[in-house]
């Protein structure tokens, strides 16, 4: 590309190659996964009805949202019709611009969208192919179900880095400086598929959790996983859906926007640090720094990654997946002080500029710190959560306070983090220019993003370990193996619980880290369609401004009415599940064990319920934003993104701790404390972490993505907003009257899921 | 005061005469309810006990308060040191401007703290006397009772408007166009006791009535206000210090607040409205009309109150009590009417300016929307809390989850409402010249608030009402009523419910407005002084900016720490109780009524155990702002502002509604639906209404005087903010040091709280 040094042309092309090359390794992995043993007839009988749950699920999916993607796809291309393509477009490619610009658009976001829905489906593949091998392994021993169980990860692991990096470096090499009109594209593709796939696994995996639960568990008195359970298949296969396609699209999404917020401000900063914004010379050290930096974090999961094994002796699965972590982190430290070094250094002094570094550095310790504040909340090793285990000596009510307070302190901690995280990079960045120091600060938050999410490949890893020996464990019930061989699936099983809850921790915190980045270069965004078009300059979102404190409200509450559908949707569906069960049960011969319930039906419940729910809860992040910019104006429209930032991560953080520390706080009681399995406290702590269930699975993680949806859709309307809202424009007014159309048809859709509820409710009675 | 009219001259003491008048009619009322007969010895034996104990609490709350009232006092004299006197202290007061702001600033603490403490202590006083005699009256008939019920209520609802009006319109004839000052130390005093006696009295009560139901109905399975109860007293004391002296602290301070914003706000557009900043002449109008409008509406609560009436064929006591609302209401808006038509003219035209009667209009029109809003989530008529009802079928797990969702969806319209209300005067003042418009918008939104709460007369009647009939039933339960008597007092009980629940959403919604307008005029505020100072002047505050981010991340954390730690508080100070009720029980003869169980004990821990936390929770809002303010600067502290309000105001909507809910879909299903009480549905629902006990009556809220302490102390110490924080100045360095300090204690006081739920904790086992 034009203005790169030989040294950058070979460092991109390099770090494509590494792109390239954890994708081919996810595909090796794959194969050596693929030719283990898939144990017993039986086995192979249960593998093959959550197979199927779990493909005819995400085809269901993947055809629900065709449509929608397609017809986005085509409004993208059709916006430059509106928003004319940028100066550096124009720089870039001249007449042809128009024409770039409209495909780059449409292509990016079917990238994106391809992309995260092909980590979700092949991640989720990868995990289903690998649980009953896992279960088939674990009659061998306890390193090679580990060997089989963390590889299978892997895969889901390499594809999310490596699909993330080509994306990211594609588009860079195509279109240059002119790259933020299609990363923004790339981006809002990844994060509205993740969003989908987060919100409709959310509620299929806990409609068939919490319907199975509820009346196998509680009503019926039967243990978890048994046979004699209609959605006990439905269960597992949510499992694959929720925790693996689920979290594999939003994670790969976190580490998509990160790359994509870097590479934006990167660019802007590479402008305005020569001094001479405009004169299509960049310095292309701050983009190029962020690539090399991926792709680094790339090589050091695959390294680490071949460590994590243990031996018969030891059985220490947590202590080989942490070793792999921190030999994988300690190769990146170094690898991105070796290109500080020998890249980053500054044309002026010749001296390396250790700033970018540090910004890195701190998201490293972000993820670190992150990390062991949900722990300290989450764990049964500390304070809290045997505080709430002890509160339910009085109670489910005594329960359940305990975890929200728990819940609404630990949100308390995980934002100061965060601030001081922010503050870091002022810090970093306080003796910069003035001119350029907001820029800086900017991109020293996006680079913390990148630190943070610098070792996806073994998060990734490890958080779908954790769905995958969930469902060798299930496996190996429901076939009846032997003891030893459930033992060590049961630890694997054990592990899991915790590298899941780690992850979420890392989700999260990455989120929000982008949407600060995001929010940062909205105001650039907005600021260079004003001079485009010759309207005066946005300097800042001032919340005391009326009608942008009235954005920051509107902003906040988002969250809140997405949780309460969210919940609500699982209820829903959760109902249906327990009326089919109990209907199964009454089969005659079923309970005896000698006639075999239709798993069939609350597969497909769960299905159908979860794909109902889908389209609604996917409007509301891209058409508020939508609304409210063009109702308000672009200034609220910041207010906006700050309120949902602000009260997004509040929420999702309160939901995700508060139910970890229930769930926990039950499995504390499991351990033999405050009268252990089946005692008063034990039941009260039943309710607890059935509260918590669709909490931290839907409500909860479902923040993630739409946080980052929303700020992406609002940095792609912006400039449409500024263009077209000027009082007797051609298109205001029309456009206007389209608006308040999307307006009654949400309120209808939400108003349509209250009637559904009464209708269920009906129904149920 | 020098600039007055003739008119405003007459028109200003004929305010201060309105509310001489409402203590006067307070104090009538008192002698009235005085006369009536207290009943059986019997009856005069339980009332004695709640007497002492209520009484006991409220002085042990005064000493615990005293020093640190005092020491304020003290502090905020001693702040001119610091501040000089603003630009219009010098004009009023020439050479002795530095000891009249001194003064002013403190005495008006003191009278904003005393006033606010009267109206708890005296209402609650009032109510007292009159419960014993409303169940004295209920034996002659319904309308005896409802009579001396609410006219107990009206006392204190005399004291509220009373009080509140003489202290603003005092400071303004004093202080005149330098009153601002003096208005903020009146709002902190009365916020800062009203955050007292909400954090403290709903401990109190909560503690009390979560313990006595855990042991008594959960545990025994005894009667609710069973006198075999240990904690039966302490529970109906704590109606008394949390649902009245609590509440009417808190309305007193909403009261108050709104009229200080919208005199401040008066006096800046009375000043920027003639063109003329800074000559020293001042458009008084706007600070006279809403002391005028507050008068109106102290009159016509007088008037309405004086229908509150029905007879023994109807017993409809809220059809009464209605009544008087609507004729005051009618009455209110014909006033504020006429004195747009005779005395907001504009100067320039001679036609009368409807504009401030518009958002006027809208504040009551909010005030009713909210209302409907509330009674919608939380009444058993409609379909949210049906729904909670029917989830209570499947166990409390699905009870909780529904109430969680129809909880933040009820914060979701709440905020929507009040950004509606925002916009409204956006609206109004649309086409207001460029140079006052915000300020007039402003002033707008702050006469919304004083719409809002006109009829704070009847409100608070209404809501007294509840505790004092709930206080009658208890006595009349205890001391053996006949069945008759119990009928009527059960009704009037029903109906206080009822009119509690919609108080809370006028109080929640009315600190908001207030908060929104304080905010405001926080810019103002800061520009003043850094024009003084020669500093550049804030022209917003732009979240966009790093550090402002991180305030608002910052506050908006707050107010999930603040409800974190109440909630936990009540906790703590249940199982106390819990404690001793089951220590109680097994006193030989107590369980067959032979023995009186000592319910001094048990009063006695509440009051300890409320009283411990108090200083510590006080804290928190008042230590916050400055260590933000402090070391992230005066615009970050702005940031910080918006945050708090944004996240208090769905916090407390979320934790009001969702509490309120529970309670109703409990109540719902006593009603005999889904198999009435004693069955398993009641059970579940039983957990969901303990769960939000707390929520609803402590954390809830304590969060609307939290919200507006912060914006106080803000306004306050942004001035010394601006004169102190620059590098170099000698005080810069001590106060930072002092400010770790303040750190430190902060950090020691939560973890100190945490090391005490332990003990705790280890005790119970």
């Amino acid at each position: 590309m034009h203005g790169m040094t030989v040294f950058e042309t070979y460092a991109v092309f390099g770090v494509l190659a590494v792109a390239i090359a954890g994708l081919i390794y996810a595909f090796v992995l794959r194969r050596q996964v693929l030719k283990a043993d898939t144990g017993t007839e039986r086995m192979r009988e249960v593998w093959g009805f959550i197979k199927a749950g779990a493909n005819a699920y995400l085809g269901r999916q993947f055809r629900t949202l065709f449509v929608l993607i397609i017809g986005l796809t085509f409004v993208l291309a059709a916006s430059v019709l509106i928003i004319p393509p940028s100066r550096e477009a124009t720089v870039m490619f001249g007449d042809q611009a128009l024409i770039w610009v409209a495909v780059g658009r449409a292509v990016a976001f079917l990238m994106g969208s391809m992309f995260s829905y092909s980590v979700g489906f092949v991640g989720m593949n990868a995990a289903v192919e690998g649980n009953v091998r896992v279960a088939a392994a674990a009659r061998q021993g306890y390193n090679p179900a580990l060997q089989i169980a963390y590889r299978s990860g892997t895969i889901t692991g390499m594809l999310t880095v490596g699909f993330g990096l080509l994306g990211g470096t594609l588009i860079f090499l195509v279109f240059g400086i002119a790259a933020p009109d299609a990363l923004l594209g790339f981006g809002f593709g990844g994060s509205l598929i993740a969003l989908f796939m987060r919100v409709g696994g959310g509620i299929y995996t806990k409609a068939a959790d919490v319907g199975a639960d509820l009346v196998g568990k509680i009503e019926t008195g039967i243990p978890e996983d048994d046979p004699r359970n209609a959605a006990v298949i439905a269960d597992l296969v949510g499992d694959n859906v929720g925790d693996c396609a689920g979290m594999a699209a939003d994670v790969f999404e976190s580490f998509e926007v990160t790359l994509v917020s870097a590479l934006i401000l990167g660019l802007v900063l590479g402008d305005v640090a020569r001094g001479t914004l405009g004169d299509g010379q960049y310095d292309l050290r701050f983009v190029i720094f962020p690539l090399i930096l991926r792709a680094i974090g790339v090589i050091a999961s695959m390294i680490g990654n071949t460590v994590v094994r243990t031996d018969e002796q030891r059985r220490d699965a947590m202590g080989a997946m942490n070793r792999g972590f921190y030999l994988a982190a300690g190769i990146s430290v170094i690898g991105f002080a070796a290109t500080t070094v020998f890249y980053m250094t500054d044309p002026s002094t010749g001296r390396p500029d250790w700033r970018p570094f540090l910004a890195t550095l701190t998201g490293i310790i972000l993820a670190i710190v992150l990390d062991k504040t949900t722990e300290y909340f989450t764990s049964t090793h500390y304070h809290p959560v045997q505080e709430t285990s002890r509160a339910s000596q009085t109670g489910s009510a005594t329960n359940i306070l305990s975890g929200l307070a728990l819940g609404m302190e630990s949100s308390v901690w995980a934002i100061i983090v965060i601030a001081l995280a922010v503050l870091s990079s002022i810090f970093i960045y306080a003796s910069e220019a003035p001119a350029i120091q907001l820029t800086a600060i900017l991109y020293g938050v996006s680079l913390t993003g990148i630190g943070m999410l610098s070792l996806t490949g073994n998060t990734i890893s490890m958080d779908s370990f954790g769905p995958i020996s969930d469902n060798a464990n299930g496996i190996g019930e429901m076939s009846g193996l032997s003891r030893e061989a459930r033992a060590v699936m049961d630890d694997l099983d054990a592990v899991g619980n915790t590298t899941k809850a780690v992850t979420k921790g890392i989700a999260i915190g990455s989120a929000v880290i982008a949407a600060v980045a995001l929010f940062g270069s909205y105001l650039t965004d907005v600021g260079k369609v004003q001079v485009q078009t010759g309207q005066p300059v946005l300097t800042g979102i001032n919340v005391s401004a009326p009608t942008v404190f009235v954005g920051l409200l509107i902003g906040g509450a988002v969250p809140f009415l997405f949780s309460a559908l969210t919940i609500r949707a699982v209820q829903r569906a959760a109902s249906q599940i327990v009326d089919e069960v109990r209907r199964q049960f009454k089969i005659p011969g079923l309970m005896e064990g000698k006639v075999l319930p239709d798993y069939a039906r609350a597969v497909t419940i769960s299905t159908t319920a979860a794909q109902k729910e889908l389209i609604s809860l996917g409007l509301i992040p891209v058409m508020i934003p939508i609304l409210v910019g063009f109702i308000l104006g672009v200034e609220a429209l910041g207010g906006f993104l700050a309120g949902i930032i602000l009260s997004g991560q509040l929420l999702a953080v309160f939901q995700a701790n508060a139910g970890g520390a229930w769930d926990n706080a039950k499995k504390f009681i499991e351990e033999g404390n405050y009268g252990g399995k089946h005692s008063d406290p034990h039941k009260a702590a039943v309710v607890g972490d059935t509260v918590g269930d669709p909490l931290k699975d839907t409500a909860g993680p479902a923040l993630n993505p739409m946080i980052k949806v929303i700020n992406l859709v609002a940095l792609i309307i912006a400039p449409i907003i500024v263009t077209v809202r000027v009082p007797g424009h051609p298109l205001a007014m029309s456009l206007v009257a389209a608006m308040l159309a999307c307006l009654a048809v949400l309120i209808w859709a939400i108003w349509q899921s209250k009637r559904d509820v009464a209708a269920t409710g009906a129904l149920a009675q």
